[in-house]
């Protein structure tokens, strides 16, 4: 009876993680924080196939090499489990058996095998956890699982984050309702190939596993892989995908329209995920849309748009609402790629700054008040190619160098 | 008479760009900016084999243009025009004719041809040049052009400098008195391969221009190349070195002592140059030594030590006196080398912060000490193989994105 009025609350107060059929989830302080939340656990009731992109840093975690090592050996998982406060990198070998004992004490508590586990870690590098808490935490925590319990989930991935980053989409296929959830941690450290970000996201759809690890791959390239606020690349990120079917649709066929559609919802969640993690970047204050057009093929424009996506001289100069185009087109100048500097164009804000043949028809004064707002959205037409490509990102601060000089202090 | 006195005064104040027998030199204040210096002249009163280091930015300003063309077509040259204030670049066709102007003006001024001359321009990107005022400015120079000018000269090229970086040697070949003279300017924008960057070499040595050039070349590459402030490359940026010969001693071949003497000099002129620019980088507060040995070559070890050097988070940490060793594993981690994170070492002011297989054996608050300093001299040891590089940055403060944000306002 308990059970079932649960099951009668819970399903009015699904969402985020735990908005598709068939997942529960809980967020709890275990003790590697002080006293706030940091550990998470995610499951789900059946077997779910799996999809992963792990960070390219050649430094990885404990807990990045662990879920690496499970994803190699099987297609389906039944449960994320997640620290934050600590990333268990640079550990050496007890940080690896400290992983493990995160994944068998999971297994054990939920019935599972260890490999179906998937492992993450967040925080400070070069310390080991405090395994026993959080072994009693996962334990506890297991205990706890719930469709309600999504936001405390959010929660407890967070580090320096100062809010939780959570999306969804809820849509129809074949007569039948799917759903997909997702979290994110982020701020600091984000960049391209996996940066110090956690994503998990969770979908009642039917996959095939590679035809899942394909989609996945594909729109965390469009969405979290063109993200940028300091160019710093982490040794613990990862994006993990959980489908496990729960929507009882059929599989998921590349080239169907049900196919279409559920990769725009999903590119429609990373991407949302993607820009709060860009727009809690540590002391950001405008969230800037850099947007190529006109290059030689896509990669050029990817190339071109982190270039400037990273220089600490534009940042700055956005941070300041100085629209300094010198700075913007000496970033594509030296980001390795082929064009015309006499065809450069630059529009912020529908504002035209620089137009071909270097003509500039605002005064300073002018072309600075489309920089007030919170919102930047910086188009670079090259007029030499087709190639397109947008990457996001934060201005830089003082407040920036103030939370990154004393971050460990 | 009257020239016979001023030889007499100008032997005694020789000094940092005259230093070298034959080369007169002036600063003056012509108005291209309000009320500093902002024009100089250095010229070889003998034709002087010349070498030249250009940007790599795709985008190039209309003097590294001409100078270029100028350098394509002859081995000797006679001057050195620059002004500050205003890069010339991005200005299209008319930008270049006004370095054409600058060159021919100065040219007639001193009985020369224009391909005798290189021009170099700093300072804001997009705007012409107030080329009447440059030209009036060249004539007026030109008459005054002195042995004992060299303060004037280095003054003249600065922008957002806070000081001169004058370096200079002297030292005996075959009985005779070799000198060589050096001016900068950086701060901001500094980074490898030419970036924001002007440096101007006067020596008497005698050379052969092949040798001369591939000699400077490697110099350069081992110093004005091996220093980074924010990662951003300029549109301006040169290294012109001018070799004429008043010495008196026999064109330097490589393989003999005399060229050896010579080279190490030349490197510790350069290298003075090239840690005053980092020194003096924008928000500067620490000067950090960045060595890495034991890569499997140097190319890795240089990419180890730039990744370091460009990480955003390193330079706050280093700014806040944290000993985040864990921030300096991640930014090798993705500097895309081989090597094996559990034998890396780190030692900072010989303080050892993390030993192999992530020893640590100090406290955070007893490794921070060795932060407190205005000099930092981080080694990072692999293990790996016999590959090592030197990498010369500073801290990133709060006052960077304060100069930065503001800079055209």
């Amino acid at each position: 009876m308990l059970q079932e009025e649960l099951v009668a609350v819970d399903t009015e107060t699904r969402g985020g993680i735990t908005l598709a059929k068939g997942f529960r989830a809980i967020g709890i302080h275990c003790g590697v924080k002080k006293a706030k939340k940091d550990l998470a656990l995610i499951v789900s009731d059946v077997p779910a196939v799996a999809a992963a992109v792990f960070t390219l840093n050649k430094v990885q975690a404990a807990p990045v090499v662990l879920s690496k090592q499970h994803f190699g050996m099987r297609k389906t998982f039944r449960a994320i489990v997640v620290n934050s406060g600590n990333a268990n990198a640079c550990t050496g070998e007890k940080g690896y058996e400290d992983a493990c004992t995160m994944a068998d004490v999971t297994a054990e508590a939920l019935g599972v095998s260890p490999s179906e586990v998937f492992v993450a870690s967040t925080g400070v590098i070069g310390e080991r956890l405090p395994i026993e808490r959080v072994s009693n935490g996962i334990r506890a925590a297991s205990a706890l699982l719930n469709e309600a319990e999504h936001e405390s989930a959010a929660e407890a991935i967070m580090t320096t984050d100062t809010f939780k980053k959570v999306a969804t989409a809820t849509f129809e296929i074949g007569g039948r309702t799917v759903n997909i959830g997702g979290i994110a941690k982020g701020s600091g450290m984000i960049h391209p190939n996996m940066a110090t970000m956690l994503g998990f996201i969770t979908t009642d759809a039917t996959f095939e596993h590679d035809i899942f690890q394909a989609l996945v791959k594909s729109v965390v390239d469009k969405t979290f892989n063109r993200i940028v606020v300091d160019g710093d690349t982490s040794t613990n990120d990862m994006v993990v995908a959980l489908a496990n079917g729960e929507s009882g649709i059929a599989p998921l066929q590349p080239g169907t329209d049900s196919f279409m559609q559920f990769s725009l919802q999903l590119e429609r969640v990373l991407k949302q995920l993607a820009i709060d993690i860009v727009r809690d970047g540590e002391g950001a204050t405008k969230l800037v849309e850099i947007r190529v057009e006109g290059a030689l093929s896509d990669t050029d424009a990817v190339k071109a748009a982190k270039s400037v996506a990273l220089s600490p001289l534009v940042k700055t100069a956005i941070h300041g609402e100085d629209a300094n185009w010198g700075r913007v087109i000496a970033a594509v100048g030296y980001s390795g790629i082929d064009f015309d500097p006499t065809k450069f164009e630059i529009v912020i804000n529908d504002v035209p700054i620089l137009q071909q043949d270097f003509t500039v028809t605002l005064s300073n004064q002018e072309a600075n008040k489309c920089l007030k707002g919170e919102f930047v959205e910086l188009v670079i037409k090259l007029h030499h190619g087709l190639g397109k490509a947008t990457v996001w990102t934060c201005d830089f601060s003082e407040q920036y160098v103030v939370i990154n000089g004393g971050y460990r202090s």
